[in-house]
């Protein structure tokens, strides 16, 4: 167990979540995961939702520290690698009771703007790293000149969200999603699979 | 007023679904937008679920309604009013507020099998409607032959998914995400963007 108060509450925010959900959630419920009592918690945090907002910033630590591990490599690598990341399927990944669970926070952000804010985070950071590995392989001449890498990012970001919707929705497996978003970038960001006697 | 109980109770079901959101709502709410009482209500559908799953069923006739609506004139066309039926933001189309009740029903898939029965039928149904009109763009020679139907459907469908979700979490607009999927279907599925000596 983690000596930090901080860290083993927001370990046993993500137990609790997995098995209650976000709408039921309760502090008694985080607490019942914890080693800490309820009041102990509510000392640290006042309320659900500023324990959920602290929740998301540590969640933020760990999404950035694995998207920048695949930072080495050429940039059509680096995406794939990154197609990993936030699509693969494996058991070291977060479950299906933690994808639904997240699919409810994101509901919440149209009237929780602490929530909101957390997960315009996420989105932008995802779609600067897309957007900056894009410009990387077009100015490496890797991928086409045409290429907007802003527009490529914003599809790439949309279609990820949409595959972790759908894992949610009616159950689509998002590793067969990812092959199909490899398929997308081989096909019209990659020069040698255009032609290459094009002006 | 419609005279039909269940049509208007469905109706009362929309509005108070907007006010409350899903996870909130109660029977005694939709009474307050109905004309009928909590009990005639009750005497309809026995439990919330139960209501909300025929409500489902209600929107799905809507749904499909408005997606045959756009089944004149050439595929390529057809894809691009199909963007705009499910992507088109004006003031006829559902708000905020739906929208993020829908992506909180979105949510309870994993957890009610008569819901996600539902969700499904929604997501299967653009699916094969995108798969038909790509297979016949392939056909009429619209769209390049190398292009597999059901992986540029699934493809969309996912994106399409994603750019719902982000209009709700992130406030992105679903009709600058239609634009750069335009942009998609005439960079890679048709057949006078490519070059036109290929094999």
């Amino acid at each position: 167990m983690d000596d930090d108060p901080a860290t083993e509450i927001l370990e046993a925010t993500y137990r609790a979540l997995c098995e209650h959900g976000y709408a039921d959630l309760t502090m008694k419920d985080i607490a019942a995961e914890s080693e800490r009592s309820k009041a102990a918690i509510h000392y640290h945090y006042d309320s659900k939702e500023n324990l959920f907002v602290e929740f998301l910033d540590y969640l933020f630590e760990r999404y950035t520290d694995h998207l920048t591990a695949a930072e080495d490599g050429r940039p059509r690598d680096r995406l794939f690698e990154l197609l990993e990341v936030v699509l693969g399927e494996t058991e070291a990944k977060p479950g299906q009771e933690f994808r639904t669970a997240m699919l409810e926070v994101k509901a919440q952000a149209p009237y929780a703007p602490a929530i909101r804010e957390r997960l315009e985070r996420f989105d932008e950071y995802l779609l600067d790293h897309v957007t900056e590995t894009v410009e990387a392989g077009v100015e490496a001449g890797e991928f086409d000149e045409s290429v907007e890498p802003g527009d490529a990012a914003e599809f790439l970001v949309t279609a990820i969200t949409g595959a972790h919707t759908r894992r949610v929705t009616v159950d689509r497996s998002t590793e067969e999603l990812a092959n199909l978003l490899q398929g997308y970038i081989e096909r019209t960001l990659l020069v040698d699979e255009k032609s290459e006697d094009a002006d």
